[in-house]
């Protein structure tokens, strides 16, 4: 029997199961499934822990997810187009959930679909080799609650361990005698923390976004931007400042490429993330940084050199979980037999073809719309539910254009489901005043939760 | 030619290389020698790192050191036979040296042996294997800044990767959602962030009593300890608290065993480290707690079902740096033939033999007499340098006095080098208003050093 090894069990791996386990419902023969997850539970990322570095096996922390989080996207652009929220939840919530209700819903259609038995958990794999011979396989995994190691076989292996684990950590003159606090955005887990210090966040992606936003809310004094190539371009409140990039630092002080200087009592280090993959040999490795179209992934997924090696959710996203889903839905297709692959010249050819367009990309509409395309590319192929991909699109567009209306403001905008038609009822607490950010506090009426 | 492969550049690992370099230049043929270190430079624990979590290529950061750090026993402990403070320094120096010094020191030695052309940097070793067939072990490495890996064959392993690197964490209710930091002891890198805080440390061992001690030196407002078993009994100043061990948290309360409670505003976690090696097969790898006499290796060193295989220093430590000689040297007679190990029967009567003593230690002092007892057994059978080992267990027996009579001024003792004889001088500040522990600062009186 085919044998199909998912690495990790977080919204890329749990993709891969579901599509399985819905072509199983159809009548579909499907191949053995063993996902292994280094967590004690599914979820990846969104399965929130309170440890950083590294675990109570001594393996590193999986996790960058921080306490407080809200989604910074619409729901509307990642709902699961075989599972609405609607759906989920009974009724229509609104348009930018916290933490534990995204994860509530990734996790819901999951459990629904009966696939919890093919993950093995506190189950870390240590490494993958692949024998031309005979064309398998070998997985190692460290059992880590028994502490010990064994080796299976497959006929596929699906990369779906995530490329938000590993944080890549510039060195800036001096920070390492900087008196104070210096963490990366993956070790950020309570703003609480920071109430009434001056940070410096450096970067100028989401995490730096998102971080400062958050910090602000609960109580810091000061924020000082740095960035590298591009500013963060929004109408920040009064204490943010935006520098060009850190230059040193010198005691509590930090220098700035223009010669300016802040005081600052901690560093955040929102440099982004690397791909790791300290488990696969060389040849089997994909080495990227993170952009819409990694070299040697035919359709964004399969490894060229091997395409029995499967590559999950590695792009920089917009599109996120209906994404993993069509990915996911076209790999499952492939292992079944259903989608042939092309020839090694003609997939390059297509590699070559996205490639080239990915390179003139220049804003983010741009990508915006290149991911639309390649999500167009994908989901005919498979028996996933197509949606109004151009709908996504314009609301990712009017995502942007509410954030540069209002940084501290946009999540409180709601949005049609390209799913259902139906509207999200506004929040019934500003996002800027929801401190609480419990299940029970976003989805019941604060009097309701109060009661 | 044998070759010999050595797991880490630290003090043990730089051991190995040292008795193999006094050998060769006393004439004897030495094998061929590949030490792999992780970090860019050799020094292991003393090698200061500003990072946490993980390192600039994804890999776990090995250091737990952290600013201000000062030697926690008197230098005359842990002085090198062949090599003493005086001989380094060109004159006697106070007994207590902060962490720049002692890493002078220490790599004073090997920087005169001209072994760094063994050493490979940025070179982390992912697998280690036996092959029955052929006895070689192969080792498989990545060289960090190729991005590459690559396999080698070697006749014998030594693993000096220490065993203070991989925290021990474990959870108490609440934790997950304390408002406030929330770190182990391995992250701990600069007492300045905890000014003014209120902390709580959990344990009771050498990390616990010197993170403490040294957040109080550097301002924090109080220290409330929780022990598991055995309280820090020392002559704590007013704003320390002892506590049994922590039931839970609620928000920034600490709730303890006897009913107890303290709001605090970050969680220090002492909690002791695991032996950890992820790169070793199960069936060469030490599974063993922080203890004097591990079970499974011959004289603490030889693992026994395959005594190529070796570890250095994985003992809890009185003895550190001459310890990690005496097996170093002794390690070295084996492969060079000068000592031949006894059969596998004989060598287990032997680890029983220590152990069942060991089991039987009650108190600290039992556990000195232990190691000095250890120390009298390997040192005799190779050429390392016998001193006064009684001496050395004195001096410890009055560190520990000592320690009792003023925790926060026991560093300001001066005693009498067991190498030399002569006695060190008094450092030119007390321990408690050194707040540069520069190796300028303890090198030069204050005066000279503001000049």
């Amino acid at each position: 029997m085919t044998r199909v090894a998912i690495i990790g069990a977080g919204p890329s791996g749990l993709a891969q199961l579901r599509a399985f386990q819905s072509a199983g419902k159809k009548g579909a023969a499907i191949p053995e499934l063993v996902c292994f997850e280094k967590q004690s539970d599914w979820g990846g990322l969104w399965n929130y822990t309170w440890r950083t570095g590294v675990d109570e096996f001594g393996e590193p922390v999986h996790g960058s997810m921080y306490r407080y989080l809200w989604s910074n996207g619409p729901k509307e652009c990642l709902e699961f187009a075989d599972y609405s929220f609607e759906e989920h939840f009974g009724r229509p919530i609104p348009s930018y959930p916290p933490r534990a209700v995204l994860h509530d819903y990734i996790m819901g259609r999951v459990e629904k679909s009966d696939v919890r038995k093919f993950v093995r958990f506190s189950t870390v794999v240590r490494w993958i080799d692949f024998d031309e011979k005979t064309q398998l396989f070998t997985v190692t995994v460290k059992d880590l609650k028994k502490d010990e190691l064994y080796s299976e076989t497959f006929d596929y292996v699906v990369v779906a361990s995530g490329h938000f684990s590993t944080p890549n950590v510039p060195h800036f003159p001096g920070i390492e005698v900087f008196p104070g606090r210096v963490l990366h955005a993956h070790d950020f887990r309570d703003a609480n923390e920071f109430v009434g210090k001056n940070l410096l966040v450096v970067g100028s992606s989401y995490s730096a976004e998102d971080i400062a936003s958050q910090c602000y809310k609960y109580g810091a004094k000061s924020i000082t931007f740095s960035y590298r190539s591009k500013p963060l371009n929004f109408d920040w409140p009064e204490c943010f400042t935006v520098k060009p990039l850190l230059t040193k630092l010198t005691g509590k002080t930090a220098h700035f490429k223009d010669g300016s200087e802040a005081v600052v009592d901690a560093v955040l280090l929102c440099t982004g993330y690397l791909h790791h993959f300290p488990f696969l040999a060389d040849n089997l490795r994909l080495r990227t940084n993170n952009r819409l179209y990694p070299a040697g992934l035919y359709k964004g997924i399969f490894w060229q050199d091997n395409p029995k090696l499967i590559y999950l959710g590695m792009q920089d996203q917009y599109f996120t979980f209906n994404m993993f889903d069509a990915q996911a839905w076209y790999a499952r297709d492939v292992i079944l037999g259903r989608i042939k692959l092309p020839p090694a010249a003609e997939r390059q050819a297509d590699i070559d073809h996205w490639r080239a367009i990915e390179e003139k990309l220049e804003t983010a509409f741009d990508g915006i719309d290149f991911q639309t395309e390649y999500m167009r590319d994908l989901i005919p192929a498979t028996d996933y539910p197509m949606f109004d991909l151009d709908k996504v699109a314009a609301l990712f567009k009017e995502w942007e254009e509410d954030k540069v209306k209002s940084i501290m403001g946009y999540r409180d905008n709601s949005y049609v489901s390209i799913m259902t038609g139906n509207k999200a009822p506004p929040h019934h607490t500003k996002w800027m005043e929801a401190l609480d950010d419990s299940f029970d506090a976003f989805q019941n009426r604060p009097e309701a939760a109060a009661e």
